[in-house]
């Protein structure tokens, strides 16, 4: 393990924030040479955005070649004042190892470079890696990339970058994906900041917010965004069979969130139909008017929210986005800054699924369990109009993905990278 | 003019802000330096927040006094990107004076002592003026100052900070002002900030500050807080006259504001009994997740909103605070920061208005007119318990209180100083 670890902390030690432009070029340089010392060739791909790490190493013999998604942008760190150590200083503590993107998805990658190691020139399946900048900002140059490089990146199967555990140690396969549309919404009212005491006639656009982002999704959580869910396919029987096998500890995590319940009474295969088979709107953040220490009786000009729409499968961007710039015109909204990507899935009853379980349950000797369609988004559509998709990792219920205090379990990483040489020799067999 | 403009220039170089705690003891040495260079007795008198200054001059042979109001701190110069000159800077530009406070009130208390300057030893009543230092701040000390001094105190009428012209350059005459209830709710959610994947599941204070502001203020500007409106006096037939004879010009206040229309359609009768008899909820400003650039996919553990209420006698403000404060816990909020004031009037008939009217007709040579409750708000109550009160000044419909550019029209000065000395002469012919 120390090859992965010592690649690790040197990778997390990069800031490299695509939301805030820093550490892009720190990034790509280590991973090429990396990729270098580990007998692949490895080149930098232009892109529109952020350049793609791309990098190969061929068997001979060998008929069957994966590719490999990956990212190396990470969130935002703030708030600064949260993280107990600094979140570009991997920190080692109960058995944790802190830094910003060390989940998402650093690590993930450490533990696949450390099977590539392992296995020297040993490998079963060719192998097609690619490590993108922009995952965190929407990945608006996969699709780009993907479709100037079809035939280089041309495979049999997908790895996708993320994956973990539930509280019990048993292994998650994930099959997809939900979509995602970030956006900004901007309501303006008066031409400039008013005293608020002409509040009582004057139209005031933070009111305005409230009441469109009142009738957009209702106290139970149900969107109430006209069409919101006519495209939104239900789950079939293979679906709801992997949906009954899946764990979910509904008191561990109340306790990890610090919630005493789920949205509208949730619970049960209601609660985890909800969280892997419906869409939503979330509120990311809100802004406007004074902010500042005491009080300040200003009516604002100006007011702004950030959301994110996730999407499962059929649901389309283009017409979630249409719908949204509709509904908040009437509210005299503006839809700003709007980026995203559809959701996608591979069948869970599919070849290499199978691969992923059955390596899977070698590496841990745990039962693994299938989540048809993770509840957080990736552009996992552009690599699945390639080939069909599944994804494992390295990760646990409490990493706190962009969030303060990210985390992986140092433990973890062994198995994980066992995994990944499990599922290579796995893959040969079967596809 | 030159020695109130004088003044004035020194006294806005001074960043009096009361919320951000700075320029207090400036404010105040200057204020002491400037009285006694009058001719008065003043002194500070300490309060528990930030002090008052205290100045009086007694006139031989006169019965009658007054007692003035004014205040030296001001509304926090934020956003300073917005000031086409330095907020602390005072400059002319235009006819205008522009600087942070010149309005609201230091131009005021300006003409106000260059009357005093100008009528030298020849006062025809007693004057007694207070200056306190937490207006914009929702002035906490100044009911227990006025307990503790009210003999100091005594008067026969009360002149209080504000007043201005509208756009035909008739001078207003102000009979009382709202309440205001400052208040900031603040929604938790998540122990920590989550990764907002989960947020189909897990509760969100954005959501839930949504739903909470929607049903506290409809579209069409009706508060819709159980029992906001039962309290509310109605005017009476003086009131009615009063306000048909009120100029507003619709208009030039659109223009002005760079509105399309008013609130719930409001115009004409309509309008200008809604600014000045109705009671309302105002939004101040909105804060809470991720603000930066570009997007992060995060539930917020926590947002906050800042309001203010304007009450309408006979509205009470802890009967205020405990309906929103109910109301607000339905939705998880805390009510945090709580502070204000009642509202506080004198009959448009009275003696002191009709001094305050018949001397502006002869300062401005323009018929005034009488505004029986101004919009804005201010501790008028605690004088009012002494005497009655009454407001002038020299303002203008465009001076951008509490907002950027805020300014005076130069030429105003000098006849609200004309206004002061000819309002003490017909004062001590009147009471």
């Amino acid at each position: 393990m120390s090859w992965a670890r010592d690649f690790l902390e040197r990778y997390l030690r990069i800031p490299s924030v695509s939301a805030q432009g820093t550490g892009v070029r720190e990034a790509v340089g280590l991973l090429l040479e990396t990729f270098w010392e580990l007998g692949c060739e490895a080149r930098v791909i232009e892109t529109a955005g952020n350049p793609v790490v791309y990098a190969e190493k061929k068997t001979s013999g060998a008929s069957k070649t994966l590719l490999v998604y990956n990212h190396y942008d990470v969130q935002p760190p703030e708030p600064f004042e949260e993280w107990i150590s600094p979140p570009w200083v991997p920190t080692e503590r109960g058995g944790r190892l802190y830094a910003r993107g060390v989940a998402d998805n650093k690590a993930n990658l450490a533990v696949r470079l450390g099977a590539l190691k392992a296995l020297g020139d040993g490998l079963p399946v060719n192998l097609k890696f690619t490590v993108e900048g922009e995952e965190e900002v929407g990945s608006p140059s996969l699709a780009g990339f993907v479709e100037k490089n079809r035939s280089l990146l041309a495979a049999d199967a997908c790895l996708w970058e993320t994956g973990g555990k539930d509280e019990q140690g048993r292994p998650d396969i994930i099959c997809g994906v939900k979509g995602i549309l970030h956006a900004e919404a901007v309501f303006r009212g008066p031409a400039r900041d008013l005293h608020s005491s002409v509040g009582v006639a004057v139209p005031s656009p933070a009111w305005n917010l409230a009441h469109a982002l009142a009738g957009l999704r209702a106290p139970d959580g149900v969107v109430t965004l006209p069409h919101f869910y006519d495209r939104a396919r239900r789950p079939d029987e293979a679906d709801l069979a992997a949906l009954r096998a899946m764990p979910y500890d509904e008191e561990a995590r109340k306790k990890l969130y610090g919630i005493e319940g789920f949205v509208g009474g949730l619970s049960g295969e209601d609660l985890k139909e909800a969280l892997v088979f419906k869409p939503t709107i979330n509120i990311n953040g809100l802004s406007g008017g004074y902010q500042g220490p005491g009080s300040k009786t200003v009516l604002p000009k100006e007011v702004r929210v950030k959301f994110d729409v996730r999407m499962v499968p059929d649901q389309e961007p283009a017409e979630v986005e249409a719908a949204l710039r509709a509904y908040l015109a009437r509210f005299g909204a503006e839809l700003v800054d709007v980026h995203g990507y559809p959701p996608a899935r591979t069948p869970v009853d599919s070849a290499v699924v199978k691969a992923a379980v059955d390596s899977a349950r070698e590496a841990y000797g745990k039962e693994p369990w299938i989540l048809p369609l993770m509840p957080a988004s990736g552009p996992m559509y552009v690599y699945r109009a390639l080939a069909p998709c599944v994804s494992f990792g390295s990760g646990h219920p409490g990493t706190n993905i962009h969030a303060p205090n990210e985390n992986v379990i140092v433990a973890d990483l062994d198995p994980a990278e066992a995994h990944f040489g499990a599922f290579l020799r796995r893959l040969s067999a079967c596809l």
